[in-house]
């Protein structure tokens, strides 16, 4: 018996693989027979400090880490991140470059104002964020470059990076786990856990120590990124259980033969709909086909009347988390990992259904 | 079948109710008949939102919260409010007295320093923290009073506040919902979730508007109190599971009579292992019994080369998590609202027997 009765394109916390979610249930009542619950352990205990370990080699494994980045277990989401790295990184007197490709673009930027002078080097927000910008020439005094590989928004990705001179800075909330990305051409890369890594509750960031050891200045503790990679993540107590399910989840990931081929599985999924899409008389996709998401696959209706009635048929379906985010309005279809491509055979299913029934109303 | 097949001590992440996990287990595979595990349902749906409407509520009317406070809902632990209150409350020009009555004290004062000027008012630092300091003179031009109700790691418990004419401001993360105190005497009180709230990835935070409202410089978003209170803590993805066993141990306690009753049975609790400790010629209790600790009970052999010894023998037994801080040594049981007094007895026989055993070696 699966545990999902429903398709879940919920785009963050979102959909967990079925296996994982019995296993996260089980250590909430008694945790690999220890007759304690995974709840109520010391994360000093030597068998949550291997939870620790696992989690971190995982990662490792997973995504290719390269020797001489730090594995870090934060909390706060992605929205921390946007004030750490310039509290980091970033001083008065100096700017970094930021691309605004989106909501959390923009957020990420208002964030580093706080901290020095913030130049954006690319924007797509006249083209409500229908596309990755093109970007402007970065000066060589930049402290850095951010940008966000995947808007979950706006339902835009980057499929290639710049290659510069200054580091490179990447919110992979979205799209980490989901393909291949060659983690060394960045300097620091963080995500918040809830779509491909976990629950709620937890933020990872892979930070090359070089750049760790350009930071000079004086940074509080809970800001500091070397005070988790000195103490394994584990300097105050960390979010316990959002990291043993992403440890499950990560085992999961491995098992199903990786991110090479979960990577393969998200292109179908991600064809399958936007194919759907493109064909159906009644809906549009919202970014530009170069850029569109694989991640995150936003659309609309030409009649934009029939929005609501189509969210309650879909509904009725069992179609769960269509709704676009409430500033992008139509529809968005998240295809995490654990989406299994039944799912998006039942939406297009829905979809082609609806244009049976009401397309040439 | 009790889900806890063991007596846990630990002093947190700790022992949450039966109950309480029973509920929390399920939830995970199938959340109240939705289909969908509380683990991947979006933290902006209708019934998530009414768990944080439910848990906030259940603050309110289980530690009469007066209106005119925010209740928030934070990530990071007590840790991240060591730095965030001086942030929003502490400029360069100012000083704020705080008080140094153990390790967590210790830490809170270092954050500080990196925002303002630090006055230690009173610190037991040269008594191994085996006391709450006596506290010295508060000029009139500090911005606030900082205290730790309960030290966890040293064992000591303040039972009663300064009445000040500065704002008072209180880490409660051990001692909150374990008795009644006055929130209308503070102006703020935090604590990390991972003693009587839940599990750990959240932090409470009880604060008075117009303190709030005192705040005048620039704040980042994920550091700014009110940040959290004009979004109903959801500015961003919040720790969705920890709110939500949150809410149920909060409902277990309602339905245990409240704070009052349940202060009560930790009365006796501690009593009980108090005598033993004072009466067994084996032990003798770190703390001075003025303040003596109800929640962290911290005990010692008079023949240190015996404590490995009857840990080992009271763990052979199902005691967890009695060993003492790395810092402090010798033992610590932790009475947190959902021991059972049962397990106190339990913890008693062992030293009686223990005694019995090797009193006379």
């Amino acid at each position: 018996m699966t545990i999902q009765t429903k398709h879940n394109f919920g785009a963050g916390p979102c959909i967990l693989p079925a296996s994982v979610l019995e296993q996260a249930a089980e250590a909430v009542k008694n945790w690999d027979n220890s007759g304690l619950s995974i709840l109520e352990v010391s994360h000093r205990s030597p068998k949550f400090e291997e939870v620790v370990v696992k989690t971190e080699a995982l990662v490792r494994e997973l995504l290719e880490v390269p020797e001489d980045y730090a594995v870090l277990f934060l909390q706060g989401g992605a929205s921390t991140q946007f004030s750490m790295i310039p509290q980091n990184f970033l001083q008065k007197h100096q700017k970094a470059a930021y691309t605004d490709a989106g909501l959390f673009g923009e957020k990420s930027i208002k964030e580093a104002k706080y901290f020095g002078e913030v130049e954006v080097v690319g924007s797509s927000a006249g083209e409500g964020y229908s596309r990755i910008p093109e970007m402007g020439t970065i000066t060589k005094d930049t402290a850095y470059f951010h940008c966000t590989s995947n808007n979950t928004i706006e339902g835009t990705e980057m499929f290639s990076f710049p290659e510069l001179d200054i580091p490179l800075i990447c919110d992979m909330s979205s799209d980490i786990f989901s393909r291949v990305i060659p983690i060394d051409q960045f300097d620091l890369v963080y995500a918040g856990a809830q779509k491909n890594m976990g629950p709620a509750g937890m933020t990872l960031v892979l930070v090359k120590n070089e750049l760790l050891d350009t930071v000079k200045h004086p940074v509080p503790s809970m800001s500091d990124y070397r005070i988790y990679r000195d103490n394994q993540s584990m300097f105050n107590t960390p979010p316990v259980y959002s990291i043993f399910v992403a440890m499950l989840n990560m085992q999961w990931l491995k098992s199903r033969g990786g991110v090479a081929q979960i990577e393969k599985e998200n292109i179908a999924k991600a064809a399958l709909l936007y194919a759907e899409i493109d064909r159906n008389p009644l809906f549009y996709g919202m970014a530009v086909k170069e850029h569109r998401s694989r991640v995150n696959i936003c659309f609309k209706m030409y009649d934009q009347a029939k929005e609501e009635d189509f969210l309650s048929f879909a509904t009725e379906r069992g179609m769960v988390g269509i709704k676009g985010y409430r500033t992008a309005g139509g529809f968005r279809a998240s295809l995490y990992n654990a989406l299994q491509i039944d799912s998006v055979k039942a939406l297009v299913g829905c979809m082609q259904d609806y244009e049976k029934q009401h397309g040439n109303n």
